[in-house]
């Protein structure tokens, strides 16, 4: 079976992430990809993780102690203020756009944040590192923040970065789609 | 680097194909995927590769005597009369559609054809069997032929095929594009 989004979201990330490396999750929601991160870097990186709702940043931090995991640092605080916290030369930034799963569907991201966040990722980003984004856009605001989203990396400098979108065509339930943002190497 | 659309077509074959398979290289063009495939089902399976071009069948033909392969079938004739020569319960069959890279490029596949080719192959195809098609659309007729594929695709069945479509947003040159189709296990 194809892979969906969610788990080529998982091959992309393992393809670069070393143990050692700084990441960043920037939408902790109940915490899975920042268990999955912690694990990548293991104990000599660092994994900053990001949420607006204390229940994320609770249950994330839950998720995490139950695994043992101590080199997470959770933030509440908007994705947009990634720069504050998180120091330059980051390998990989996690945007899982739309909803925290299982919770409260009203609490969406918004997009003119989340693009500032993805300026924020490149800019912390080391040479091919990656920004990968899962879009889940079932519901309305998820398809204009989609709509958005695509707009403003298309229009990326084919430069700085190479821009990879997937989708499936055939699906009649809107199925979560995958941007991947690749800093070049001769870039800065 | 990310992998361009070519590498990512020879990923998704690879995932799939084993020795003794039957495959299809429906547009053999230079040859190099006709190689490509011969090598992954090995001497115990077999490839059709299908040109409507002389001169394209007459360099695949050279590229498999030099690589001493010899499980390839090389048919003159359009990739639309493929169920004529192919067997039933096929493993893969690849599209490169565009051009023959370095030839005539007046020399187009067209849209109507290859729809009818992808019909005939996906009835061909094993269960978890994929097409895989790459798109070269830097010239006019290959934006059209894109643009239908893309509406062909889109409707084919939920419950029989999974449709992947994956494309750089950022780049200037129209860089191909990749379309895998897979039959769902279920399905017949």
């Amino acid at each position: 079976m194809l892979q969906n989004a969610l788990h080529q979201s998982k091959s992309y990330l393992k393809e670069i992430i070393q143990p050692g490396d700084v990441v960043v999750d920037a939408t902790a929601g109940n915490g899975h990809d920042t268990l999955f991160l912690a694990k990548l870097v293991s104990e000599s990186g660092r994994v900053f993780a990001f949420d607006i709702q204390t229940e994320a940043i609770q249950a994330t931090q839950a998720r995490l102690q139950q695994a043992g995991i101590t080199n997470a640092e959770l933030v509440l605080a908007g994705h947009e203020r990634m720069a504050e916290f998180v120091p330059q030369n980051v390998r990989a930034v996690v945007f899982n756009l739309g909803y925290l799963p299982g919770a409260d569907h009203s609490v969406t991201t918004e997009s003119t944040k989340t693009i500032q966040a993805i300026e924020a990722a490149l800019e912390l980003l080391l040479p091919e590192g990656r920004i990968v984004v899962v879009i889940y856009h079932g519901h309305e605001s998820g398809k204009i923040e989609r709509a958005q989203l695509l707009e403003f990396v298309s229009g990326l400098s084919q430069d700085r970065f190479q821009v990879l979108h997937s989708a499936f065509l055939n699906q009649q339930n809107s199925p979560p789609e995958l941007v991947v943002i690749e800093k070049k190497k001769s870039s800065s």
